[in-house]
């Protein structure tokens, strides 16, 4: 899979709402430096890409020191990007204003070597493909569940994009159709049932409305502290409420997933994020949705599994687009 | 797109369930023949393939008489068939005994020149992409509403069939988690609810509970002559209790590609079948719906057309999958 000839090394960066992350990868896929630093919210755009190509520049200097030749860097970014122009359009997480901001041509004039500029859920979708719970399968869902739910698409060995480059945006799909609204303004989708806020929202309403549960006692009854972490780990205790918020998030995740399966035919569906560290409570109630929904294909062939990169996803993800698919951008 | 050579024609069979259907295509995909006959609801699988292999023949026979050279023919079945071996796997709408049936050895063998069989879903899409609807998109779902609904992929230019070859399955998707049982097993799949088994069960309850409306009188309160064409015309003249039947089927249509537009962005979704003769009530509805759900694509650049093949898109598409695709098989 890794281009490129031995010597050579690629650059990945995952700038997140907090942080930013930085990876070399050797062509055999090793991470051969690692950097990383925080991000003030107070900081624009401007000074956020400064400190990003620094970054770079600190990883490409010490590559370079060891031998390697650096070949090309790759950027994640959370958010809607055009791949073709490496341009920012709708980041909303992020401190600063980056509609319209030409990241890779400013981070390529800083550092001197190729730039490919990708979303990051597509970025944790190759990472994991190439390196991590999804090597080897032709055909394969990422699916990451955060703040908000995004995803990618690996057919036939490749990233799919579609016509707009937009491809993935299972969060978005209609679970229940007369469900809640959702920031995309849709009503029903995905990312109102399952997303962490959704999980916390149902978790802090146990809380709140007094249900038996160990879930008040577990954060000292700070809602600030329901993550999906813990009320899956509640969940996993034998917490019936803690597993039911798990079990519906699960439910709606499986709807999701047996209509791509129904549609796609893959043979692995990759599961990342803060929310797939609800653990096993939250996949069992996924296998069991698709086992029960996704009737005309033979879900035995079908794994769904937790990620294995962890946070790493990002800014590998990056180094591998930027080494296998930066001809795709 | 055309493979071989000037003079070389390929053919194309579709067998329904009341009718087999010939058609031989030039390299520019013109029809040079075209032949068809009813099949006997009491005859066996063998008794069908024979009078398949007759109609091939006598198809090649007069291609051949007027100077072409027979590349190769197609053969397009309703269910799920095994493309790797052409075996056929589960007819449920034909006469006969047809699983494990190996048909495209019994054709080839009778024809003596190379057989594609395909799934009769995948042969309307292919076909209303190379020669109807579809034709320039790269990114197109097919999608066949009769009296199941089936559906087919053209992902990056090509077919995309998945990990066992079985992708497509869209009439299978989950619009309604809550909804009726499928015979798949799911429940409130996409086929409850806008097949045209579905309309019609709802066209008839309108007609049973003596709703106002003037279906009852189009079809001399025959309930068994209240076909998706019939309602649609009655809520094309402003039949508000048609209306309804034809809009719950469409916004059903709508939810289910707009899941897909958000996670395949595609240029065109091709909708065909004799559901799709309930005309612009039902494209309306399902436009409409697609615009309320698809909120993360610029559904301006989805085109949501009628097939233009009417009922010759099977044998068509049986034709262009043995011109085009047999490799993929």
């Amino acid at each position: 899979m890794g281009r490129g000839v031995a010597g050579d090394c690629w650059l990945g960066l995952d700038l997140g709402g907090s942080h930013i992350s930085v990876v070399a990868l050797d062509v055999r896929g090793a991470a051969v430096h690692r950097a990383g630093e925080p991000v003030n919210r107070l900081w624009t755009h401007d000074r956020i890409i400064a400190r990003m190509v620094a970054l770079l520049r600190d990883a490409a200097d010490q590559c370079r020191r060891e031998g390697y030749r650096v070949a090309a860097a790759g950027v994640g970014l959370p958010g809607v990007v055009d791949l073709a122009s490496g341009t920012a359009l709708f980041l909303p997480n992020l401190p600063g204003q980056w509609r319209g901001v030409p990241v890779r041509a400013m981070v390529a004039e800083g550092l001197g070597v190729p730039v490919a500029v990708v979303n990051d859920a597509r970025a944790f979708t190759v990472a994991e493909h190439q390196h991590g719970a999804g090597r080897g399968s032709g055909h394969m869902l990422g699916l990451v569940i955060g703040t908000g739910i995004g995803g990618g698409l690996i057919l036939d060995g490749r990233p799919y994009l579609g016509a707009e480059r937009r491809a993935g945006e299972m969060g978005h799909t209609t679970v229940d159709p007369n469900g809640l609204p959702c920031g995309c303004g849709n009503r029903g989708c995905l990312e109102t049932i399952a997303s962490g806020p959704a999980i916390a929202a149902a978790a802090a309403r146990v809380v709140l409305q007094g249900h038996p549960s160990t879930l008040g006692t577990l954060v000292d009854h700070d809602l600030n502290r329901l993550t999906p972490q813990v009320v899956g780990a509640a969940a996993a205790e034998g917490d019936a409420a803690a597993l039911a918020v798990i079990r519906r998030a699960g439910e709606a995740v499986g709807i999701a997933m047996a209509n791509l399966i129904e549609v796609l035919n893959p043979e692995c569906v990759v599961i990342g994020g803060g929310v797939a560290l609800a653990g096993e409570p939250l996949f069992d109630a996924i296998r069991q949705t698709v086992r029960e929904r996704a009737r005309t294909v033979d879900v035995d062939n079908v794994r769904i599994v937790p990620a294995t990169l962890g946070i790493d996803a990002g800014m590998i993800g990056a180094a591998v687009w930027a080494r296998d698919y930066q001809e795709v951008t």
